[in-house]
């Protein structure tokens, strides 16, 4: 399994025809075919190549073929080129209501500035004690589109849509045990949010909602 | 099916020997079955008696063998003898998230009073505005116990919970559409509650809730 | 029940905090409460206010209130007072897959224009005929948000996402019998879109989607 | 990542808010977190603090930074001070239906007895035997609440709920196979519990039921 | 459709063949259907049929053909030719948690009686009241096989096994509401007793555990 | 809602470019829509036009405008133009293990004749009695594509692809109650038969079945 | 945790009380609670003890405590003292449909065998060759109780059920992969079961149907 | 358990009655049970045998007993003889809708080419971008088969089958997260697609595809 086309269609022109680039999708993959992939994007510096859910195997194959790759281990994200693309559009604030629930909210953050946002982060704020999110409601009002991220209940992104005008993405973890369902509970909490302005997407699926909230505070 | 032993064992001593009388569940026994009950009822005032889930026919059943009984339609409650207990304990107060959870509120509300408490109750006051709850932390605070029911997102409860000492019996409704899935989602909510201190009993249950609220605010 | 404070604490001044209006979501509320509430609005004509999930009687207890309010029966929307206002922000396209899903389609649309945007819709486009949907190419990139509502396979807003550069706000519907179970399998489809720009509502959520569409392309 | 503020947003003085301390939630945090924590949680030995989920390493992390810090492996359970504080309020029973919810019932324990309470532990008395739970009727009767933690079936909450006047704080736990689905079956069991009185809370949530307990025996 | 060979394939042999004979399934079937296969059997009185899940028009369609045909009408049976036979084999005790579950009892000892045994019926005993069950454990005692019917928490069969040493029938029913999930949460407790000898069937299958019990109850 | 362009794009020119013309899906649709949907199919006679899942009331709208369509009312389903096109390809057998599964069963079997193949049904020949299924092997084993239709447990479609060398299309059904969920339990039966060769369709869908053995025994 | 009473509750005089002796559920348990219980039982060889669920580690403890005890490894039982007390009562067949269904079988077989029953077994007949299982129609029919272990489909036990006199007994096991859900569904088709006589336990629990099996086979 | 009959029952003449022959699903076997078989596969050269969901710990059994064996690891399969046998029938083609439905899509593949299909793959199409899927018309026309695999939101299969005469064969894959379910929202797409012509077989169940499409493309 050696030629790249026995196994991939790479679409690394998908930036000039949609506006955003593609995202190698790990998971699955043997580090053979991810370094395969790597290869090909490496003739591609003209476009900033996001690999996600990369184990360590995965994250090593990458580096091997692109070792100034940025990787951030918690997220399972790899970015190359390295070097951030200039700020452009409105401000993303990322927000999370745990500490758990950082890794998810790292790969958020990340994409949408390797797709050209400003980004700000909040942690750990969520609704067992209000007064954290409201202590920081200038920056929220700040944003152009804020990213939340929570487990277990997943009540703070409703919460937050009540405060504000800009639109809410909403990320469901697993974080949690028992009836969190691995994220199921967090899910359904976010699609049935009282307040509108609620976009959810996948449970842990920061890479999403990085990729959202760059759509929406772009220029 | 003339005789109440073919169909129904009443343990019309429970009041003596747990404390809190037994209650008829009505949904699903024919008002024949009902008006069996209720003629048997009859025999003692001394035991406050609830029927729950009563439809109109029931309703009528209990009505025509215990006239004056009270009855709450919206709740489907009727209680027998109507005189309320004089109270004791502590107080119970009540909070909705929205208009449509009023009628599960008012049967917890009724519970909790017909077994001895005082209430009092707190309407529409959603996480999407948190100035509305807010606005009664004064309330909150003096209770013993909160009821506090809620559909959709079932955000509620948590956010209560984290703003009291109390302890709070949270209640899902089934109030919504679509992935609610008919109270599922507020009931998932309610059980990861990132605040402790928050007690579920079933979806639309506010009989099961005003009895809990009753012996947590027991003198 | 007399006193709309005993079941209802309306936040009319959400617009103002907040930028868009409360909605006043019908189900479960009695037509008596609907009607008190409409009497509340109709002190308030400078705020749009809109009545979702109105059933006959609801409308009719809204009507005779606000007779002049604009009522879209399939969609259960009424909305007060009836002249649309100014558009502003980048424009709303909303798309279905099936001429069943119109009602929702009719209630994202209408819910984006009283919020204040242009809007324009795209019918019947599913992906049984890729054909339809590429005929609409123009239409789709025009837009700053794109509404795509979709039963069945739900499988119309990822391959919508794949083509634009603008967030596509996907809204799963109840269309469909058997193994759609309600609109769940769409709902499931939509959360895993391959395509990124993927923003999902809850099953049949029209109001919710066209909210996040006003937010989306607001000016 | 070595700032505390870069993960964690510790609620230190919510023992005054609120009358209970905050805990905290070790699964998903790094042990790196953890101990960032415990070195800001060593600077109040006012505040009794409780690590929970903990595993091993967590356990670790904590104890290289609070070395006298009481540890239940067990019950993935640490707490610090380790003085329990002088108990009052009333008296708090927790009874397993088996063996194998030990651990629940141990976090449980602990928890109600760091928040203050008197504990007392029946053990292994599931309905399979009822003379097993009968046999404890006056140590039931004689607290102000009941933990009653049961994977399986999860019969055993309703049954003692069922005997006594207090309120029953009913743990389903993930002990069972094949249809327990991990403590669903137990779960859903104990919503739907005939007897009322049962207040129901997340599987395997041994913390949540030692805290509402403490609450409902509070002085 | 009037050849019955268009839509049926009776197996009128079946009692010869495997000693018990068949049942028709009435749901799904247009009456007409059922008035033609109940004229096929009206040549075989040699053989008892029993019509299950027969709706109001079902029955009148099998009554006009055998007028004397015993009807169950809460049972949805029906039965022919109307005398029971003579019993045989070891007794077959049918329990009731509550007075709800009356319908499907009905079904399953009307099933046991018309393919050959003894029964008896024990009405309301569900687990809330532990002393109901228990003053019947001498006729418990006395069979060859129990049906335990319950909805709800659908404890009481586990807890009937652990007493007795015959085998018992769990037919959970659809009693209940919320979380009771049509008769789901009371089939995962049966599933999941802790005592062992309690054997599953559908829930509401009356029909079913009638019949199961006549087989172990065989002579 | 007049224009047929604002309700729908139909697809009148699949059959050229597909090989099979397109039907119209009645449910969710209104009678006007659907009447509007017929009066654009009557001037393509040379097309054949199923409408599927339609009420009563979309019958009639059909009926209005093209009079002399085929109405099946138990399958729902209307064929125009009503002359079946000359048989060709192999013989399709369609089966149904119970005489409720009837409207299903025929709603595939006009499908598969409306596009061009022979047919022939075989009834009520579930798995609980085996002699049935097997006195038909001859039949089963001259098919080139065999439609099983089956609810409660949907074994049959299973133990007929053990028996012969065609593929088996495997139609769950919503015949049953209880555990049956819907057709879920017999859904996922198919999804896992032992024998392979099983091609699975959605719940209740005859139509999808029929088409399918259309393809596969096309010419 | 060296006492005994501090974490088990043994009932070694069920036998004695309900005809059948208590078994040892091992999940769940520590090697030192299950030795523990072992040396409770080393004084007790006058009732048969089963060790359930019991993993090398729990064996090895077992073993340490009473050498002599028989061991399954694949069917992860002990039984204790060794020798399997005399046959009485009618013959139980154990069927499994597949190889990968042995260790449940075996253990459905021993614990009819240690509770003292004549058993045979006939393995891989499952449905994808019916002539499999018609090759041993006169050992099935020469049962009292007949055991069917299934995965996948679970089809098998209905089909048994159809062709002989004594009740099934249906084990899910959970053999399969994707749609088969871990058992759940062997489990839902065996609940809806055409054939009349089968009965339903827990997924892979074939402790509970040798049980249940011995019970229905009882002199 | 050293004698094969003790735990298989092999069907080694199925290709003789049947047309094609048996697999062994090694899953839940041992590795000794699968030598075992392997040994008297051996004895019957003339037939094909496929040892699927092998392990590598079940591939290195066979392979000691039958060293010419064909091993994908990557689908967990093997073949012996190992030719593969002279191609008939039509064109199957297998198409993959990302680089992770790799394994899946192999093992159908080799499942076709082994039951005597002639194959091509094209791979990597998913409906992100739709040209990829669009440049492969012409090879998708000429199959009497497609057999198209994906994960995720499981859409590709209702594409191509809108596009293509050949009926489609849809495996849903667990790859994907969260949401996805493990293959459970690809499978629910895949039932519901709008298309008609999809035939759906369980989750990874690459075996059955390639079965059913040298079923359908037989000669």
């Amino acid at each position: 399994m050696t030629d790249l086309s026995s196994y991939a269609d790479l679409d690394l022109d998908r930036a000039r025809r949609r506006g955003y680039p593609e995202a190698v999708f790990c998971a699955g993959k043997t580090p053979e075919q991810v370094a395969g992939i790597a290869a090909a994007v490496a003739a591609r510096p003209d476009v900033v190549t996001l690999f996600t859910r990369a184990s360590p195997s995965h994250a090593r194959a990458v580096l091997e073929v692109l070792p100034d790759a940025v990787h951030d281990a918690g997220a399972g994200l790899l970015a190359w080129p390295p070097a951030e693309p200039a700020p452009a559009g409105g401000p993303v604030v990322v927000v999370t209501a745990g500490t758990s629930d950082l890794p998810v909210a790292r790969e958020a953050m990340l994409t949408a500035r390797y797709l050209g946002r400003r980004t700000e982060m909040v942690v750990d704020v969520g609704v067992a004690g209000l007064h954290r999110i409201l202590a920081h409601l200038d920056t929220l009002r700040s944003a152009r589109a804020v990213i939340v991220v929570a487990g277990m209940d997943g009540a703070l992104p409703g919460v937050v849509a009540g405060l504000i005008a800009a639109p809410v993405i909403a990320v469901p973890t697993s974080v949690g045990y028992g009836a969190a369902f691995e994220g199921l509970a967090a899910l359904l909490t976010m699609l049935n949010a009282c307040a509108p302005g609620v976009a959810v997407v996948n449970i842990d699926n920061g890479y999403g909602a990085g990729h959202l909230a760059a759509q929406i505070a772009a220029p």
